[in-house]
């Protein structure tokens, strides 16, 4: 396996590949990497011939004061992993590789930016929306995967790939968990080994709203407090948002139908983590429809 | 040659170009052509395998109250004119095809847009930004022709092309100019015979303004003044603006230096026209240092 630290290197990986007739998947990262990621990366493998797995952590989808400088990275571990689950090439640029100068140029997609994650993160999206539009512009691939895990980012790239005619297939995969149900994160790394037990609450409360919902609750309001109340119940747990929303559009709903996201984030002490689940619900259900 | 209308027949015609090792060369256009236009096309003909016309008025790049209902359209007329000049194909969706639903995705390219023709055209770069990118996204041109007429479009869209890495060369060529010394513009196409005769005001007052730089005028202010006298005797016109800039950042100059851009737009009667010149001068010119 390759690691690329160059535009030029990587675009000459592709034009070669591609001259051969060969398809290119693109796994998009920031690197430290984990089992959700390597999901993606053997998925890229059963179907491109060629698949490249990006290694940057970008600076422009963190605000002032995130984690940007902080946030864990070991390429010489992620390039082990990657090559171990099946990539041909990591492409791992520094900064100024990416920005030669700040960029002028941003990729927004209104409307799907702005609350959820955006609401705590503004400007979060379009550092995400914009580096991926020029990792996309750089690797050129048949089809670029990313995680459920980021329930908002995939939806914003989704609508992104659509309104700009991308020629690219975006590929969404499920959550991938630890067996006690915590959603593998990079930053999981953060968190303190009671913080570590505490962070369960998490996936525990989206559980429960599963089992509310699975008995018959539709009313939005219900089903959130009983997130809350779960989450409250864990005192190294601070809510940062939860959020009931269509799947597709990410408007907050009243009732639950149709495709529902539900979607939190959670500061365990300070670390941040997010979780969310999808549910497929009648398009008219009402309360005990089911 | 072929005339398509839909996004995946000229996708198809690319691929298959693509497929036999050949370069594509993208002339954008809202079409009804002149001959600045045809420059494009035939810097095309000569630098690509199979070159592609676009033709399609954007509505995303129109405010309200401008002309895009009554923007000339003469799709027979254009797809002759292309063909003459060496096109392949002309690409000329519906608005429905191009926005399918209204587009959530806008592509920004900041401190480029807010001035000159962004003054008065709020939100026009934006539109031509994101148009350009679905165009480039939908047949994934080596080149892409652009006239230097829209000075500030060709700056946009050059800087766009280099923050998000795009894979495409953007080529810019000369204004055209009718034998008067009009600049080519679809939008003469609204000059009544007294504004046609009137609309000379515009490049008379840029040769003047060259003139006098020629002479050693290196003070801004003072060559607007020569600018902002010589369209004001024109009693048919009115200035929209008039800006000395750098031609790279389009930051105004106090003093001459470089490579300036003086470019202005003009009201004649109701009809917005524009123009503009490129000076290269020594970066630390004084007054009289020519």
């Amino acid at each position: 396996m390759k690691v690329f630290h160059t535009i030029s290197e990587i675009r000459e990986f592709v034009r070669a590949a591609k001259g051969r007739g060969e398809s290119i998947g693109l796994v998009p990262t920031m690197g430290y990497l984990h089992d959700g990621h390597l999901s993606l990366v053997r998925r890229a493998r059963e179907e491109n011939d060629r698949v490249v797995v990006s290694v940057f952590v970008n600076p422009l989808q963190f605000g002032p004061g995130e984690d940007f400088e902080r946030y864990p990275r070991d390429l010489g571990r992620d390039s082990a992993l990657a090559a171990g689950a099946g990539a041909d090439a990591v492409f791992a640029p520094e900064v100024a590789e990416m920005y030669p100068e700040p960029t002028l140029t941003h990729v927004t997609v209104d409307g799907l930016s702005e609350g959820l994650c955006g609401a705590s993160r503004p400007g979060h999206f379009r550092g995400v929306a914009t580096v991926v539009m020029k990792l996309l512009n750089i690797v050129s691939p048949n089809r670029a995967y990313f995680g459920q895990k980021d329930a908002q980012q995939a939806t914003v790239i989704r609508r992104m790939a659509a309104d700009l005619n991308l020629d690219t297939s975006i590929v969404i995969l499920p959550i991938v968990r630890e067996s006690d149900g915590l959603a593998m994160s990079s930053r999981n790394v953060y968190l303190t080994p009671e913080g570590r037990r505490a962070a369960l609450v998490l996936s525990s409360s989206l559980r429960l709203a599963s089992e509310i919902v699975d008995g018959g609750e539709r009313d939005a309001a219900s089903v959130r407090r009983a997130i809350v109340a779960g989450i409250s119940a864990e005192p190294m747990a601070r809510v940062d948002y939860v959020a009931i929303v269509h799947a597709d559009n990410l408007k907050p709903l009243d009732r639950l139908a149709g495709r529902v996201l539900i979607a939190l984030a959670v500061f365990i002490d300070k670390v941040r983590l997010i979780d969310n689940v999808v549910l497929d619900l009648d398009e008219s259900a009402a309360d005990g429809a089911r």
